[in-house]
């Protein structure tokens, strides 16, 4: 479109970048930034770079942090001898806002998908088994309840199992509050096999 | 969430600030944008500030331009006595795009809202009345089919009409392709009381 500035045209482009932004919302977005007071543009870009030059992973658990060590890895009040394994760090705070979960975690950031050539070294997995060396009880295996979620953690466990640790997975089922007529067989079905006795 | 170090806390903050971008989103965008390779996150945020910094009105017909006259209003070849006014430049790309329209714009910047208090002095009105003082023949009304779009149009063709000069509206209806069981009853009464001989 010739007919915006190349200027206008290129923030286009960049916001069309990003992943969940399609070209009509690259649109909006551009003109409600070139609209924004001056000061709010200039800090909106100066986040930008500050998050990507001060963020890195956590030295324990690869979650992304802009310490050495993260908040939870260096708490001394947290169980160390728990690992949760999540995909990616909004999953983490997703499980740390519960406040109830009182062990540690493992970013894999990603999960193993041959159908789009992830592979089990191409995700933080070396690094899980390095840090079952030390004092490790139990693992749990949060990934998500997707293919590439349960093919992760399938893996996962067999690679543990025979270093003798404990190695579960947390339960998939109907959400809580959830509408039964509005679920998908798979997980009505997934929520039968996992029933428990009242 | 103080689990997220402070920087990425602060990118999420202004993204969520930002128009369709709820907390969820702007989170995913904030990881991915930390995930980006340097270079990119840096043009990134350069083009935002580029565009704020370059991008200004056109002195004729307010589209948003880095030039001082934009490239249609500074055009030979566009018919100057005809200006359609649009509620914005996004509006004045879409029939830029479908390259038929020969005439020149008027971008209001808004619409007349009561609701909202947007009034006729907070949109360019006075601008294009004084546009008017020069060689104009019509005047199209091409704002949105919306309640505020409908005010704004009446408003205008009331101020317009003891010029003498022509003022039209574009047409409303059912849009092409679009199937009638899915159209509102507004749009097929509208449709209807605009049919045309055949």
């Amino acid at each position: 479109m010739d007919l915006y500035s190349g200027y206008i045209n290129k923030l286009i482009e960049e916001l069309a970048g990003l992943p969940g932004i399609g070209s009509k919302s690259a649109q909006r977005l551009a003109f409600h930034i070139i609209n924004m007071p001056k000061s709010r543009v200039e800090r909106l870009a100066g986040v930008i770079v500050d998050a990507k030059e001060n963020v890195r992973y956590c030295k324990e658990c690869y979650t992304l942090t802009d310490q050495d060590i993260c908040p939870v890895c260096s708490s001394v009040n947290r169980d160390h001898g728990t690992i949760m394994v999540v995909e990616n760090t909004r999953d983490l705070a997703a499980y740390e806002k519960t406040g109830k979960y009182k062990g540690v975690y493992h970013v894999l950031h990603g999960a193993i998908s041959p159908m789009i050539g992830i592979g089990p070294g191409d995700i933080k997995l070396k690094e899980l088994m390095q840090r079952l060396e030390g004092n490790v009880d139990e693992v749990i295996i949060a990934t998500n309840s997707s293919l590439e979620g349960e093919t992760t953690a399938m893996y996962i466990s067999k690679l543990i199992k025979p270093t003798g640790i404990r190695v579960t997975r947390i339960a998939s089922g109907v959400p809580v509050g959830g509408d039964l007529e509005y679920i998908d067989e798979v997980t009505l079905l997934r929520a039968l096999e996992g029933r428990v006795e009242l």
